[in-house]
């Protein structure tokens, strides 16, 4: 798990700190939800973006890993990752090209959506003589990519009637949509993704679409998901690490929350104040606070500090404001604490390298996937 | 300016394009002002990160550059950048130390803001047999970092007693403060920010305190501060490039946004919803739609496409809404589409390189100075 040399003591700060054990036991823990059900595991690899730990899921029992693009499916490649869907939809010539060269080499799987982005990719296959296997994007409510439900059937139709693509599953997610929800209940949402899938997978093999594939889920509905009888996989990305809005989710606890950020005060300007630094180049400002139905209070968890809320960023600063209980503890110039972000996918990917925490050991790793241009 | 081998043609999206005419425009235009008001211009580095486009700023006239991190500073040195100011509270003992090293290379002011920052400094330089340049942080508002400006005088005076330090100036940044305010009257704010900061050194000349520089003022303030008499320094950053939220400010049009992200249109799921392949992982989110005072419409100013609003966004997935005039124009899978992000800085943050434009030439050039650990 080494990129270089394992450090002892105190690094500098603003750093992202894996905690290896819980890491682990999220891997496990998931592991064993997709063997309960019967599902396949094929994790996003979007939240770490490190190959070895992706092993570390495959080797738990997950049968390939998911990605967002074709740099990055290059990047898992190059470490030895063999079976690898990339769940996008890949429009650009240039890139249906790599995908093309990067298919004889493991087995991949592209997602599309759209009759012109079907077209180009069979295209490309034809002429570099390579059948492409596909899945057809679903969308089930979130309103991004994917066909809307209702026209998916005639659509993969479509797409079965290609020659050099082969159609082998549909796929959707829903797990942002929790956000959008007025109340969060996660066994219906997770269980209306599956039943919907499954229901719209039994149309297209009436007529006559060998969907083999259904692949669904996230980390906050993964496991309602899998429980749906036809449900075939599960995609969940950020229970390798857990965060602050899947603890507020309910999926885990934040004590199942193995990322987090190092950071130092670095200024008391007042009684209630303390400045760290780190700001938004640090932690991600996607998952805002006091926003429905989550309502998180500011932008981390503040460990240890439980009336500290990091209230304000600018680019290198955090400002947290401190409760009574925070200001009797204290916080003087140079104290470090830890903060468990709102965000840890969109958190990592502000980071070159992130350092695996076991025992008293600190392993940096580089996010090898991370600022791929493509 | 090159780092790899300029590029013709269309590059693989998302990718981040500076347009150098422009960019070279901002750069002589803030330069001009800080001629005629007779000011020192450092520019911060945070938002180009890129020790050519400093090379840059300091032919066109600027004394040297400003940092937020000692990291940067080292990578600027490296890149033969010879005067650089850390205007932030280094207070960790390895940072402090490496800061001592670089003061023997090349010019380098440092910020301090409290009594526990001073000790730490000068025990560090007396041990090391250093004597540090140092700049006091002034809190005019913003409630970040920098003392109180009450206390402002008699901190000053303990770090001024101080053996292994030398007091040579006082500085601030209120650039953020305009954001929240109801309204917007930037000369009102810079002729404040000046007045107070020049009445400030003049109290501690009082004292006693040889405050050579009165270092103030941002890409929004920095013209109306230059102007108040007494004022030496500005540290704008922004203007290298603008953005659309210095836009909103009045502080530049459109036209001058040097900061674009290219992007792809990769589905179209309905009339009015185009996804494109950049998302929070593309565009920074610090600068939240919708947010008083400046009330910007979604993450970015679509190009060519007045009533497209990019109103949401997941990691790798931006989604367009489509106005009457946009839907008219229409956007197909696969066009590709300009935006000019919120916050250029935080954006460029987001991406290992961006792609110098001059003419039909696109040259590569690593953000070197980012994703610095410390």
């Amino acid at each position: 798990m080494t990129d270089s040399k394992p450090m002892s003591g105190m690094p500098e700060t603003p750093c992202v700190i894996i905690d290896a054990e819980r890491m682990n036991r999220n891997i496990q823990t998931m592991a064993e939800v997709a063997r309960k059900h019967n599902v396949r595991l094929r994790p996003h690899a979007k939240t770490h973006k490190i190959p070895d730990v992706a092993k570390l899921q495959l080797e738990a029992g997950a049968v390939g890993i998911t990605v967002a693009k074709v740099s990055e499916a290059e990047v898992m490649a190059e470490h030895g990752i063999a079976d690898i869907f990339i769940a996008y939809p890949l429009v650009a010539p240039g890139k249906i090209e790599r995908a093309a060269a990067l298919s004889r080499r493991i087995r991949l799987i592209l997602g599309v959506d759209s009759d012109e982005g079907a077209a180009r990719m069979n295209e490309t296959a034809g002429r570099l003589g390579v059948q492409l296997t596909v899945r057809l994007e679903i969308d089930t409510g979130l309103r991004r990519s994917g066909v809307p439900y209702d026209d998916a059937a005639a659509l993969a139709a479509r797409i079965h009637a290609l020659e050099h693509l082969k159609l082998t599953g549909i796929y959707t997610f829903r797990g942002a949509l929790l956000q959008q929800r007025p109340t969060l209940d996660l066994a219906d949402a997770g269980e209306e993704e599956g039943r919907i899938m499954v229901q719209l997978a039994e149309r297209m093999r009436a007529q006559g679409i060998p969907i083999a594939d259904v692949s669904v889920g996230s980390t906050p509905t993964g496991a309602y998901a899998a429980a749906v009888e036809g449900v075939t996989e599960i995609r969940p990305g950020t229970y390798v690490y857990q965060d602050r809005m899947q603890a507020r989710f309910g999926v885990c606890g934040l004590e199942d929350c193995a990322g987090s950020v190092l950071v130092t005060v670095v200024s008391r300007p007042s009684p209630d104040l303390a400045v760290i630094d780190g700001g938004s180049k640090t932690f991600a400002t996607d998952v805002q606070p006091n926003s429905a139905p989550l309502m998180l209070e500011g932008f981390g968890h503040v460990v240890g500090y439980e009336d500290a809320v990091l209230e304000r960023m600018s680019e290198e600063h955090g400002m947290l404001r401190l409760g009574p209980e925070a200001q009797r503890k204290g916080l003087k110039v140079g104290d470090r604490i830890s903060v468990i972000p709102n965000h840890i996918c969109s958190t990592v990917n502000l980071h070159n390298r992130v350092l695996f925490r076991q025992g008293d050991v600190l392993e940096p790793k580089r996010v090898a996937g991370r600022g791929m241009l493509e």
